[in-house]
């Protein structure tokens, strides 16, 4: 598995993996009817740093890196992870989530934030807290899940460096 | 003191009161070199509703309301408020607070979130608590405090309406 910087001409196949995700509807909070357009424009952001993951020339997942907060909150890295489902299970998550915290440290950022964890999305929990992420946040029925209705969701954080 | 929507033609008071809070870069995690032009479309951002506070004609204070996430985080409500440093201590965060509380449950909201309050902005810290906001986060050091370095940031939360 090769993770590689996003080109302008990952467009379709990052879409590929993203559009169902937001369509779904499950574990992000995004509008779930947003345009293939502004999809591509929010993973693909100019404040940040978009990566894939691919295995002979087919995208298995794609995750963004950027600042969590500008000024004084610069210094704490944000990402967002996205998996083809069909590749779910093989571990691409928890090889990009590596990748972005070796990045991250390298970029100078001293910590990670995930701001919006949707509790029922135990896998991502699980995953998250296996790299070394605690909950340092508990947000009370905030997503509307398409099934579950109001679930909490979760703000999650690990330092980076010696110290992380 | 009246609290009302705000006007394009408020721009230069909104500025007068957001450039020195945002130049000082104490309290909110905004670039400190924002343009005011950046700083306003921020601030008067179509994605919400932007008042202002005034007395006698004179603008003493601004908040915005806006979804804190879009899709399924879209029943929470985020404000920011900014006082004219030279009215501080009269109660217009206060009054601007309350009436938010009120203006985001007419429009349907759940709850309210502050997703980023400065731990050494005790100010705020006590009024958002006598307000109802419990914290239901800690992000360790997230800020950089021009004055005190890396501090925490308080995640603050309270529910609308009946159970609020």
């Amino acid at each position: 598995m090769l993770i590689r910087p996003a080109l302008p001409a990952d467009a379709a196949d990052i879409w590929s993996i993203i559009g169902p995700t937001i369509r779904a509807g499950e574990t992000y909070a995004l509008d779930r009817d947003m345009s293939r357009e502004d999809a591509i424009a929010y993973w693909l952001s100019p404040d940040g740093e978009t990566f894939v993951a691919e295995e002979d020339g087919v995208v298995l997942g794609t995750y963004y890196l950027r600042p969590n907060q500008p000024g004084g909150g610069r210094h704490v890295a944000n990402c967002g992870y996205m998996t083809n489902t069909a590749e779910m299970g093989r571990g691409v998550a928890r090889r990009m989530c590596q990748h972005s915290l070796d990045h991250a440290e390298a970029r100078g950022y001293r910590a990670m934030q995930f701001n919006f964890v949707v509790s029922t999305n135990a896998r991502a929990v699980r995953l998250w807290a296996a790299l070394g992420f605690d909950v340092v946040g508990r947000l009370p029925d905030a997503f509307d899940h398409p099934q579950h209705g109001y679930v909490d969701a979760l703000v999650m954080f690990r330092s980076l460096g010696a110290d992380g």
